[in-house]
């Protein structure tokens, strides 16, 4: 972690139950004591508890699990206060889990029973075992996507194996339903073989019409794909790679907008060649950058370094034009964009000073950037993070919800570079002309057009693309 | 198929949209001219479809799809009556199918989206990371089951494969959701080979509390279920198996009681040694009956006859005391039960006359019966069938949703037979014994209390068992 001092977040809120004399001060007490140790108080519901006593559940916001035990501190020492329970919001928010099912239709009676299940449902059946096409019409098929992992990578926590991913995989499922109205089901498996994750997915692939791979470690998470993306006739999409390289691109081409850059001449400096840092990278090439140079841990990738990786090898053999060779420090003077999706603190705000006039800096290394996104500040023009908390959070929540819906409306089998290219274009594109200014580059995943207009162009380019496979 | 002509029924039930003259006597003939071919008018919705014409919606009840047709062609038959449209009422209600997901907490802005997902997520993840029973707690395995099939053996329908398996394990997921509130999920598999599929289900296990094995052929059903249960320390229940010997023993034991005779002295013949019939004939054993004589298609299971087959040489080590040989014909004389979960029309009325006084048949092959319902009756005393168009209904549902229920509640590692044992009697129990009577031996599954018993019985016996096992 490290980093600076976070500030408190509604995501390490705490809801503490007391019981206080109701005709003593100390109710007075409880904010001032709160704000004493640096926590913020939310809401404070007061309720009689019998005799002379309040029960106060009082809730405010922590910046982490020792604060917040501080906090808890500082209100056990106010004189009568009685600390009855802490309740940790996030923590009730998923007792249970965040999604469950639901059933379409009630079913109240013989007439129902005959038609949801049995013998109603053998016609169906019967249908779907002459045209097997028909599943996409008459079962959960049409609407349903698989959100798989294996938990080797979860969000910045490392391998923590299935069980620990299933909370993580459970709201992602939440948000696809939330935003794109996607029936997905997380699937955390209890292997990390390649080969049987492979077996597994493509075994459990007819009940969905999309595949989410989700937190799958480098590089195993790219033969995965690949193989999947051979093996089934439907898409099968890994968020840490594409979800990110999307909604990167959207923020770039809008960066590059407010400084007047042209995105084909400009020079970009990469920090990180893992999942995320690849698929950025073909996605740039792919939109028509030419001039760019990625470090890895031993300095800049360049053709002359012997690489055993296939995917270094890659990166050797298509990028680094002019031959550079030498650290990322020695990288960035005349760089005009910087990516950073590697580690905490690589960079200082001298590095930054080095870059080309109107410069754009994306350090989005999770949660601690490679540079504090107030040091990049003071010489960068543009400024991005992954980030809730600063402007420009590059959020692959912004992608993946509108992604599916339009891969799910297109009925498609597969997924090209030309829906992630139209994805990223639908995103950029909903910050209008006079929206867009340096601190405004991205819109926020809770803008009401944004999933809808990525659903839009993902199902129009996956329809040309379908249509242009069949003419030839 | 074959048996007898079927009776129109709901869930053959279709919508006709028609448009006919206001002015002309054409709609009071719609009801006459569906009767006359047998249908049975359920609603008939009239709307004015502009100019001098009406629209109206006719819904009617067929007996199958030729039926539906010779329904439609009499319609047309009728002189200024256009037929606009024909809706299947079954079709209309799988269409997309008949389950989605749910999120349990709203997701409306930034403070929602920390919480159900990052940043808030991984202290719920580190602190399952830390205690992976933690599982049960804080995701929705807490409430999940998977509804896997590999379609080989689905409904009466055979080896239709698993997309068209898809609507029955949507429809079986519905009905744990509304009978059991348990969030089941179809998994229809794309392999039918043992190892295959039992990797497969250990992969995905992690995010389930149990595990519902669904039309499955035998024998590779028994040998899925025995190592996923090794392997797996949630429970793993074939329900075609399990399912039906629990409700054919709850009705057995109320069946005995309508005719006064002890579930020790009985003497059962029973036809078919396939998944269903071995688990029934299993159960009945440990249920403590004595005389139980199986045959399958060579006639009875004998000791004698040399078996290559694991089930059918324990059947012959397990039955058949009295060490009879014959036919299925020639085991009947003198018994008390006969259980038929084999094929259709193996039996006559005469067969049945042999029995004892008192004879009990419960003749369960769907959709068509070892024999006609209406002629068991004419010797024996209780008749059961599978059809819900019978009294006395030997039907899945009154167990699954009950059990699940009751494991997921005592958060069990397993099943075992004594939790079989104790559904039976829940299911047999919620008949009263003023209620009891030849033509009410079983509740309905609509009954408002038997799921509830059904899971108390099961979450008692469980936890029984489980500090049986802590103990010795």
């Amino acid at each position: 972690m490290g980093g600076m001092p976070a500030s408190p977040s509604i995501s390490y809120s705490i809801t503490v139950r007391l019981e206080v004399p109701s005709g003593g001060s100390a109710v007075s007490q409880l904010t001032t004591a709160v704000e004493k140790v640096g926590g913020i108080v939310t809401a404070l519901d007061v309720g009689a508890s019998g005799g002379d006593l309040l029960r106060i559940d009082l809730t405010c916001a922590a910046s982490d699990t020792d604060h917040a035990s501080r906090i808890v501190d500082a209100l056990a020492e106010i004189g009568d206060v009685d600390v009855r329970k802490v309740s940790d919001r996030t923590f009730l928010m998923h007792l249970g889990g965040v999604i469950e099912t639901a059933t379409k239709h009630p079913l109240r009676n013989r007439d129902d029973l005959s038609m949801i299940y049995t013998p109603g449902v053998a016609r169906v059946s019967m249908a779907i075992a002459a045209d097997k096409s028909d599943a996409r019409r008459l079962t959960i098929k049409r609407n349903s996507v698989a959100v798989v992992s294996d938990g080797s990578a979860v969000l910045g926590l490392g391998n923590i194996g299935p069980y620990a991913a299933l909370p993580v995989m459970e709201g992602k499922a939440a948000l696809f339903k939330s935003f794109a109205d996607i029936d997905a089901w997380p699937l955390c498996l209890d292997t990390q073989d390649v080969d049987q994750i492979v077996e597994t997915v493509a075994a459990i692939s007819p009940g969905f019409a999309g595949i989410n791979l989700e937190d799958i470690s480098a590089p195993r998470c790219f033969e995965i794909e690949a193989r999947l993306r051979e093996r089934l006739d439907i898409p099968v999409f890994h968020d840490d790679q594409h979800g990110t390289a999307i909604v990167v691109l959207a923020a770039l081409r809008n960066a590059l907008r407010v400084v007047g850059k042209d995105l084909s001449q400009a020079r970009v400096v990469m920090a990180g060649a893992g999942a995320a840092g690849t698929a950025v990278l073909k996605l740039l090439l792919h939109a028509g950058m030419k001039d760019v140079v990625v470090c890895d841990v031993d300095g800049v990738v360049h053709r002359d370094r012997g690489y055993t990786d296939d995917s270094l090898r890659w990166i050797a053999e298509n990028t680094n034009p002019r031959g550079f060779s030498g650290t990322l420090r020695e990288a960035m003077p005349g760089a005009d964009v910087f990516i950073g999706v590697s580690a905490p603190n690589l960079l200082t705000a001298a590095d930054v000073e080095t870059m080309a006039e109107g410069s754009i800096v994306f350090a989005l290394a999770n949660p601690d950037p490679e540079i504090e996104p107030a040091l990049a500040r003071q010489h960068a023009t543009v400024v991005a993070t992954g980030r809730s908390d600063y402007p420009n959070q590059i959020n692959n929540v912004l992608a993946f919800p509108g992604i599916f819906r339009g891969l799910l409306d297109a009925q498609s089998h597969g997924i090209g570079t030309e829906v992630l290219l139209a994805a990223a274009g639908a995103i950029a594109d909903t910050v209008t002309a006079d929206e867009l200014n340096a601190n405004y580059i991205i819109p926020s995943v809770f803008n009401p057009h944004v999933h809808q207009r990525v659903a839009e162009a993902v199902r129009a380019a996956s329809e040309a693309a379908d249509k242009l496979a069949a003419t030839t």
